[in-house]
């Protein structure tokens, strides 16, 4: 089997999304930390630039070809690695996870960290209104996700079973406790997260636990 | 066949992608107008809320099917129905396709009407500094998309074919064209962009021709 290496950071919720779905499909990976930070930021080097002209993590790469985007990859390991799936084979339910990882997906770029040292640096925005920020759009988010997980929830997003919709759930929640979002309106939510805590996959993919987390986090 | 009903407002570029495939397909819709600026904005009308738990448009609706967010859209399209293809079959490049994608999905949240409205209204910010803001966050993203057609485009982003990528790029095209973002960075960008609006189905899917348009406009 070609070899699988994941470039990643382990405070990434786009990189933690995809640590959690080698996990669960089985997949040994190298592990290749990009540092967000140091250095002005490891993505913006010229070597990374050419893995990933987005200059963002995860990169996965898999034996000569190279992949960008958590989306992408995850429907990619689903591709190539079927088994154990994490998309429901009827195309209505399938599309209804997506819709689900697409909500998370789409306010990731407003919760990045280029986006609130942006926040920062162009629009002179202080603790207070990045707060503000990140509780409003956040809270958007889970809105929608606390409705969808009322319709088709089980012990996890989508019935009983592990989907995508879990990798992305999970760090999500990781992304608010780390911004002191409240989580309280939603309970569905924090319900399948506890499940989810529980599973080793999830567990061996925590930002606590990877090569590159700091001692002291 | 189940009817097929799409909600979706003339100028927002996640409608305009769907408006696209659903031509490509050859498949006939109902068009559904939402107003995201009329009596306080119509996506957050209880009605359509339950449509869209996110507030957003487009919402699809495929007989008693009610699917939301573009990517997952199109996938279901495609998926449902398969003639013409908008992916490749092989999954290296079905994922490049959807790498391409996600880079314009993952810029869309940046520059939408509520997250705009949000800078003015919350961050005080004028309007030399939302063009900054817009400039800094669609450049990012044109910027990996040239390298991205260098490598994979033809006459379209992907080889000579209309693939879903190009569903993304020509409504972002617009959008940044809207916004006064420079694209004379991305000459291939704008070669593709110059093919597709000689196709039909780009040219009956753009914001200037729909039921919604408005008259001035």
């Amino acid at each position: 089997m070609a070899e699988i290496a994941l470039y990643s950071y382990f405070r990434s919720s786009a990189s933690y999304r995809v640590r959690i779905a080698l996990n669960l499909k089985g997949l040994v990976y190298d592990y290749k930390a990009v540092h967000l930070l140091n250095n002005g930021g490891e993505q913006h080097a010229e070597a990374y630039r050419g893995l990933n002209p987005g200059r963002q993590v995860p990169t996965l790469v898999h034996g000569p070809h190279v992949i960008s985007q958590s989306v992408a990859i995850l429907e990619y390991l689903e591709e190539v690695f079927p088994e154990p799936k994490l998309y429901p084979r009827d195309p209505v339910k399938k599309a209804w996870v997506r819709q689900f990882c697409e909500i998370i997906n789409c306010t990731q770029p407003l919760q990045n960290l280029s986006t609130m040292q942006h926040l920062t640096a162009e629009m002179k925005a202080d603790e207070a209104a990045k707060q503000r920020w990140l509780d409003h759009w956040l809270g958007r988010g889970f809105e929608a996700l606390e409705k969808l997980a009322e319709r088709h929830a089980g012990r996890c997003s989508f019935g009983d079973e592990v989907t995508a919709a879990d990798c992305f759930l999970a760090p999500q929640i990781f992304s608010a406790q780390r911004f002191k979002v409240d989580l309280a309106p939603y309970p569905r939510l924090r319900g399948i997260h506890a499940h989810l805590e529980t599973l080793e996959a999830f567990r061996q993919a925590h930002p606590s636990r990877q090569p590159d987390t700091p001692v002291e986090s």
